[in-house]
């Protein structure tokens, strides 16, 4: 049982459920598998009820360190739009995922399949092979279905869904979430959160990490995990300032000790849920006004403020995992 | 049959092959699919007869246009290399081929699967929808390494692997390759060419497309093609080099008629077959002398030249396909 | 005296003038420096006939190739918009020039300079230094202001303002412009065209640099030019549209033969004239839609053909230059 | 007199000077100007003891904000060097200082200004507004010479060249310098420190700045500051790994409280003093063995580690200034 209670980050105040889904239609669901050596899952952050083939969401990513396999980023940088839900999963599950996402979209909208018509998966990961036997690929179409349906507002975090198996800062991480309000407008985060070395993590800037790090062996092997970072606001932005906004997910992620190490695979996208693009020229593009560039610092900070936070309710709400060949985490919490 | 030849573009030589396996070590090898609806298939390119999981070639990429479902490229930007055989398929098929990729290494190299060791698969796609019914989703990891076994430095031309289903043109596209030699350096380009509309093209600069759209009833739909062009170069490049020498592909590719259309996914990648970069880093580095800047230009033009020549290869070896629902494209060659 | 008239580019129709200046409120205007050693000068673009530092102009611009030394760019990719008049000059004048939009905006709006507020001057350059003595930097503050002052709807071309020293194909080149209309909406093209080696030259597809070239001697030395390509719009673009489109300058300028050479600053930039956005926050933002995705070939098709055609017209309209130390560029038209 | 020393920051050892001097070669040197309403200043990094035109350093940089007018990046990202010394001044000195660049490489290399050769000069900039009247632009030629005089690996931190006029988190800023030493190799930071508002600030992780922003009446204008952060290794890294490296100053600017602000300029440049590139291809290119990319992590710690303690150091090192109208910036150490 942890001494420390989860210190709240920043000046500015969380939304309802301090939660990605305190924005109006995001939901966010899990498929979790956990049996032995398989300690893996898929998740999935919806931007909306409905279907966002036909009714693109506005996006922008940022690489801050390019180990990663995801894929997506080339067509969301050209475009400015997702198109299908996001999807988060293990390094070697990505490609199962991208397929069930082509196939969801076929079987709701027969033309992005037919003739040249296409769309484009969006799927991130993170690698899990220390509690996870990745080689397994276990997951499949159905496990990104299941992680469909279970989209909800209530959104559960630690060792679920993706974040399963991951590790952060050698404890047990996965899925944290978090929001904040600022200007009249709620920025989210979700992390899926993989990425850190023990002696690195400082906790609302106190260097805890440095302090447990002292009472165990040290682990001399370089950092090999990743961090996903989503950003969601209601804030009108477009692509340009989007990519601005998913940049700052990078200032709370270093706030927890992370200096994107070589080996992680560390990207933010943010998406704004305050319009959509249509999938048909016929059907009117939005006339909607953008937030004033000069109004952009405190979502900013509500960005940077959600991350760091969204870290550490992963590291909270973590459980500890036995997995592959009987390797462990440990939960933050039973060492504080 | 044609009463016009295939043109020579440009003052350069070619090299022996006139193809990218000019370049040692180069080979390119093909599954083609090719029954009733489907038409479609696989194509590798080895970058030199070793793994490049254990012996990474410097590579970069340039994105033309980005309506493109490619994988891999976020981790060849971040570390300039690629540690697989490049291979190319039709956009439903990427996953498919990038778990592939996975499994190949984890087979060749046990360490790239365990724990977390990782490896970064490399597809590159077009959509030939309207040949090849491409959501049956054939593809599968039997026809990688059918592809894989049959790379050779005979590279053949036309309807064959990835290329067996692409239009070009509106016309019958597919793969094609060239090279030229510059300045003590080689330049060789392989291209899967599915792009344009009649109307563009332009053959060493003649307005064919027009005379030729001129006697056929007008296709007003978009273009929903695409383009994927590889450089390979014997010349020492840092990958910073080689990324502007992606980029003059994209002349090349101009010069043909292209625009780099909206729905085109549009990529470029450039390697160097001069030296290799060591999975361990207890193995060292190559201590060369990378070429001096000033003396890039003739390489440039050499990419130019190769990619248009590459790009009227796959238009002139390519040979009429009849696909799904009996859609057909011509030969060009059966029309001049 | 030419045999050969000025061929017409593309499948598009012209504007009105066939100029940058068909976009309503877009003008242009030249201050000239010709005196023996000192053929340079000013040309500036406005976009609107207001303030842009008030009224700020949206806009996004694409490096070809790097070997340049423009300023104002890191802003403008940041902000995605303009906010003084685009100002082009040669390479060793661009910090005179800069100065003086910065003092101009100063005198225009007392708070740019003010305390913290401040603006970011735009200036593009090419290299004159074959026809004028660049050393001089003879540019200052009156001919900036001059150049604005004599913007105009009436775009003067050839060796007039900062085209005064240019050289093209080792022709006499300089200041072209040009435009096109395509789905309901304009794209006007003006470039300060300095590049390109004679042999490389292409007129419509056809290779006459390649005759030019046989009948002189050869210059074997490389080429260090540049071009500068500025693009303008109706079309309601957003700065991430507006990147995509100054792309397709490069496929036009890829036509007239250039490879984008290695010592060549390549550079586009697109702006819009369909709306602005206020400087201060407590102006309303503008409501409109932007361009659906999907219809924007058309405009990518506009701006190639325009490009090219600007080329050409900076060639067509130039005369011949006797500059620094007896150097001469001939003019295209004396040799066809 | 302040009760709290300095903190040291990471788990790294300082080089002997804990100052981008470490690096050897490389020297700093300040003009300051400090009178009345004029509190600016020039300061210069020179990365060797000889002409950079002549002997080029590997270089590369990342804009985490580009809110800012500095000159030079658009050449240094398409080469991957530097041709001048860094020069750091106010916002509107920048043209002042290129061109002064310009003429300074002209009389060492008379070919730099003949004919068609050129130079790039590198140029960054923060506003100094608040204390320093920057509409009288004084700054000139003389000072940019004298700061390169002044060049010495004895590096004078605070209030002193351009650091002169800057503030930082609402005290008073300006130049830090910090160096790490990790596997093997040396990393050195040097900070011109021009951001954040007093409340974000963090020192060593502790809110210090909330604690001090309760004690005084809140400013509550949007921060228009700016972070110009260089870092210097001895490891030889190209220049994508120098851009890698590069990013991990956001990291430890992040730490301190930045979150990039919208009106800040926060542009990060690294360069390497392992070895250079000459400017005739007639010299040999150097063929050394580039770091082994797995073993630069310990740099990113460096580089983070490095960049934190310099910008403590600004403000520890940082006397009272009072400025234009007389405005006033304390000295953190007189509020601790």
């Amino acid at each position: 049982m942890s001494s420390m209670d989860l210190p709240f980050i920043g000046r500015l105040t969380a939304g309802a459920r301090d939660a990605i889904s305190d924005l109006a239609g995001v939901t966010v669901g899990h498929c979790t598998l956990a049996e032995g050596d398989v300690q893996t899952g898929v998740t999935v952050v919806r931007p909306h009820a409905g279907d966002p083939y036909r009714d693109r969401v506005p996006a922008a990513a940022v690489v801050l360190n390019g180990f990663g396999k995801s894929v997506g980023l080339v067509q969301v940088e050209e475009l400015g739009v997702l198109e299908t839900p996001i999807a988060l999963t293990n390094t070697f599950s990505v490609a199962a995922v991208a397929q069930a996402q082509i196939r969801s979209c076929i079987a709701a909208n027969p033309e992005c399949g037919r003739g040249l018509a296409t769309v484009n998966p969006l799927v991130f990961e993170c690698n899990d092979g220390f509690l996870n036997d990745i080689q397994r690929m276990v997951v499949g179409e159905p496990h990104y279905l299941q992680a469909l349906a279970n989209a909800s507002a209530q959104v559960e975090e630690g060792a679920v869904g993706a974040g399963r198996g991951m590790s952060c800062f050698e404890l047990k991480g996965g899925i944290g979430t978090a929001s904040r309000v600022a200007g009249g407008h709620t920025v989210g985060a979700l992390v899926l959160a993989n990425f850190g070395k023990l002696h690195q993590l400082r906790i609302a800037g106190a260097p805890v990490g440095e302090t447990l790090a002292g009472r165990r062996a040290s682990d001399a092997s370089p950092e090999k995990g990743s961090i996903i970072l989503l950003l969601a606001t209601d804030a009108p932005l477009d692509a340009r300032q989007l990519r601005r906004l998913a940049l700052r997910a990078g200032a709370g992620l270093a706030r927890t000790g992370s200096v994107f190490g070589h080996g992680s695979g560390d990207i933010a996208l943010a998406f704004s849920t305050a319009y959509t693009v249509p999938l048909e020229a016929t059907r009117p593009m939005p006339a909607l006004a953008m937030l004033h560039e000069s109004l952009i610092d405190k979502l900013f900070e509500a960005a940077a403020d959600s991350t760091e936070q969204s870290i550490l309710r992963a590291l909270w709400r973590a459980t500890p995992v036995t997995g592959r060949d009987g390797n462990q985490r440990e939960a933050l919490t039973d060492l504080l």
